[in-house]
């Protein structure tokens, strides 16, 4: 098979490495490897899988120097964010760790045998168990929380399921060392080849998903990954699900009397979340609505002398380049005024010019509300917040929606923005900036189509549930349940007859 | 538009209605009342809408005798089963108003503004909302649990999602009666048009789901129909979910010393299973293994007198009826060996025989395996125990798996053969039968493909959590949040730092 390359996106410069892509033969192999790992993951029970879990976000830590220099020259992030991310990737690792001491994801409920209105009823017990092998898609912007060591590996293992990560082709090296990490884990714990393995290539990603034995697939890419893998998951017999985290635009809105009040902090908020990282996050603001009076000048005028200021972005790869040339050509030609381009050295590897862009509210289209992947933002003037409503409605669904609410805004104004933004986002953002999402167990991640195709993405702790599935066990003998479905048993939340306890822990 | 007509199926005797299939233009006009109903049921929060499922279901069955004269006459499933399943509709009225009332289903969770590994992390808190009005389609062979007043309507209005429902063709008057009991509960609470609307038509249901406000779809039906929804839900340009409960062919085995111990009991239990309301249940049993030896003998032997001096069963239609005919003559033409079918009078309306068959494992192929929806029983007689494991694979993925086990039999048969099912059924029944689907808050009624193409049917607690999203609220103002989220909320059970309370209930 072909060797698998990879690029300094700082340069441009490619170089051969020592992988291939994966063959049909070669990922049947690995799919029946991972298929008899489910045995050792099932054994090793709930508090051996969390103790599996806080091994490995260790030893991810252990090895912070060698990956993250790994993916500095893969994808040229910056070793001060990559550091960050990889604190993020075992946060996370930890994170479903504590899940798994809870108890409370298994949804364990215990409904004795009754009398009931509909007669004798039998007794009937119910929790969630793993879905088996899942297939995981790593991101480009991610190399770390979001690809072979990021939250979809960490929750498919908490819940039992081997893994099939699928490399992306930004990283092939720090994929592969990621693997290794988690895979030497697995070693020293006694574990099996095949809880985790590793496959290149995007032919060899869309054979995974036919593969029978794969139960469910994970992807934070593009709408045209997503509807690439599910082609190829519409060709199996059964269907399986596809969770996509795919497109966001993130609108934020600032009000006039946060406008008015902190103008300029919310300048900088702003410049940081949408250049950051060279602005590839599925939660950078893509439109800001700034009002037109004075104090939105002053705002846009400070932004404008922050992009103005700005350094180069280097940017994961050229295809990602090449799109976001042509994206902000488009919001140009589509009628935005440019505010600030910088001049930059765009000729080593795939550096590209921070672009700030301006329309008025009655000019914004659909071409301009449109998802522009990397450093753009639109600043839509508006001269009413009231205004605002109607042309809400022709931003696209997406992750996160943001308003920025001074002391003296009127609260009806803002709750009729926050309702009108809550039906069509997942994360409402007060006073701040969509990037930067905590990982917690009250986070969402996800949002109306294109944001997702689904209601769970990889952040956090519902995560886990996109690997599970309901069993329901009638009138089964004690000896034969889980232990967390017997008499009795008082570790983790459960519902008894209903009524929901809390556990001991 | 057509005239909608209704059939008897004990005569076959088709005569028209005063309803009409409903025009495209007619149906957007339902989906906009319908979405514009969703403040309404949002207004009367949780308990609000427990009232008025409870409302509902005491409505329900102070109009019991009309109802289930009007049902019968369409289904021929008779009286006492009609009564009966008009019960079953009420209290899941009833078991929904006990969801809403506990809040659990919310799942709610705060996570209060903290320093962490990753930094200083903003409040976020995070509930679930209602996705928005959903498509309903009502089932043929329960024209009350399992359509217009059935599970999906009452987990879709408890979420405070308006409900368009489409009745199924073999039942439309009831369908109306039971639209027209839910209206007049909800006009009296002074309630708006648009909370529940009933459509009528093929291509209505079609159109239906092509409609861009609807937000979820809710089937009980064959594959075929689940197809055609699906394919129309392909034309959106934003795909929704349908959750389908499809087809089950509910492989019971009953073990050699379960056959010894209790052979003319378990036959009994078989018999009434496999026949009850001519066999038109999903959970239906179509494949039960019976040992060789002669304790198996005697069972069977019960079982072929029972079903030869049956009487014949009225199917719902000559859709079905005739399905049912094709299906058993190919189980014969499969090689299976009939064992039982008494003469009955098929001249009137559309009465089929029950039909008992026998093959022996060896023989046991994918086509003798497949779901024939109707009175059918094949028997399959083993050897031994140990051989069932690799047949098994052979019977396609269902909603349940049932084994009888006797005192003395091997517990490691018992349980490689309980994981074996495990694997391919949503339900393990020891001991008992699959139909009679307990209504609690444990029970789950769905599996893998072909049996479910999801994880979440109508049946259970969890139903509702197909008609509601998640929403997080990050560094949101106290009194922008709902009620459930605000700090000293104590009524529900929630997460706060994690951490679950249980709550007053």
């Amino acid at each position: 098979m072909n060797v698998v390359s990879t690029t300094d996106p700082r340069t441009g410069q490619r170089r051969d490495t020592d992988l291939r892509e994966t063959s049909d033969a070669d990922l049947a192999a690995l799919v029946s490897v991972a298929a008899s790992a489910e045995g050792w993951l099932a054994g090793l029970g709930r508090l051996g899988r969390a103790g599996l879990l806080e091994a490995i976000a260790d030893s991810l830590e252990s090895h912070r120097a060698d990956l993250v220099a790994t993916a500095d020259g893969e994808t040229g992030l910056g070793a001060a964010r990559l550091d960050g991310e990889l604190t993020r990737s075992a946060v996370q690792f930890r994170m479903f760790a504590d899940v798994l001491r809870d108890g409370g994801y298994l949804e364990a409920a215990v409904d004795r045998a009754a009398e009931t209105a509909l007669g004798p009823a039998p007794d009937v017990r119910r929790m969630l168990v793993p879905v088996g092998p899942v297939a995981v898609f790593g991101a480009s912007n991610f190399p770390f929380a979001f690809s072979v060591a990021g939250g979809d590996t960490a929750s498919a293992l908490a819940a039992g399921c081997p893994v099939v990560a699928k490399a992306h082709p930004s990283h092939p090296l720090t994929s592969h060392a990621s693997a290794i990490v988690i895979q030497s884990v697995v070693r020293s714990m006694g574990g099996p080849d095949g809880v985790l393995a590793l496959i290149h290539g995007q032919a060899a990603g869309r054979s995974l998903v036919r593969e029978p034995a794969i139960r469910a697939a994970a992807l934070t890419g593009s709408i045209g990954a997503a509807r690439a893998i599910q082609a190829a998951i519409d060709e199996r017999t059964d269907p399986i699900p596809l969770y996509g985290e795919l497109s966001s635009v993130n609108p934020i809105i600032v009000l006039p009397a946060a406008a008015a009040e902190r103008g300029a902090q919310i300048a900088e908020g702003l410049f940081a979340s949408f250049t950051g990282s060279g602005g590839q996050f599925c939660t950078k603001p893509g439109l800001a609505f700034v009002p037109s009076d004075e104090a939105g000048d002053r705002l846009v005028g400070t932004l404008r002398e922050k992009v103005g200021a700005a350094a180069g972005a280097v940017l994961l790869n050229e295809g990602i380049r090449d799109a976001f040339l042509a994206g902000s050509a488009t919001l140009e030609q589509a009628g935005a005024r440019l505010l600030a381009r910088p001049e930059v050295d765009a000729t080593a590897g795939f550096t590209v010019s921070p672009v700030l862009l301006e329309v008025e509210l009655t000019e914004l289209s659909a071409t301009l509300a449109d998802e522009c992947f990397g450093p753009a933002l639109v600043v839509v003037r508006y001269p009413k917040a009231a205004d605002l409503d109607a042309t809400l409605a022709v931003v696209p669904p997406s992750l996160t929606g943001s308003i920025h609410v001074g002391a003296d805004e009127d609260r009806a104004t803002v709750r009729a923005l926050a309702d009108l933004l809550a039906a069509r986002v997942g994360r409402l953002v007060f006073d701040g900036y969509p990037t930067g999402v905590r990982v917690s167990w009250a986070q969402h991640h996800g949002g109306p189509w294109p944001s997702t195709n689904s209601l769970h993405t990889s952040v956090g702790a519902t995560a886990i549930r996109r690997f599970l599935r309901p069993l329901a066990w009638q009138n089964a003998p004690e000896w034969l349940l889980p232990e967390e479905l017997r008499d009795g048993y008082t570790e983790i939340p459960r519902r008894l007859d209903g009524r929901l306890d809390a556990g001991r822990r």
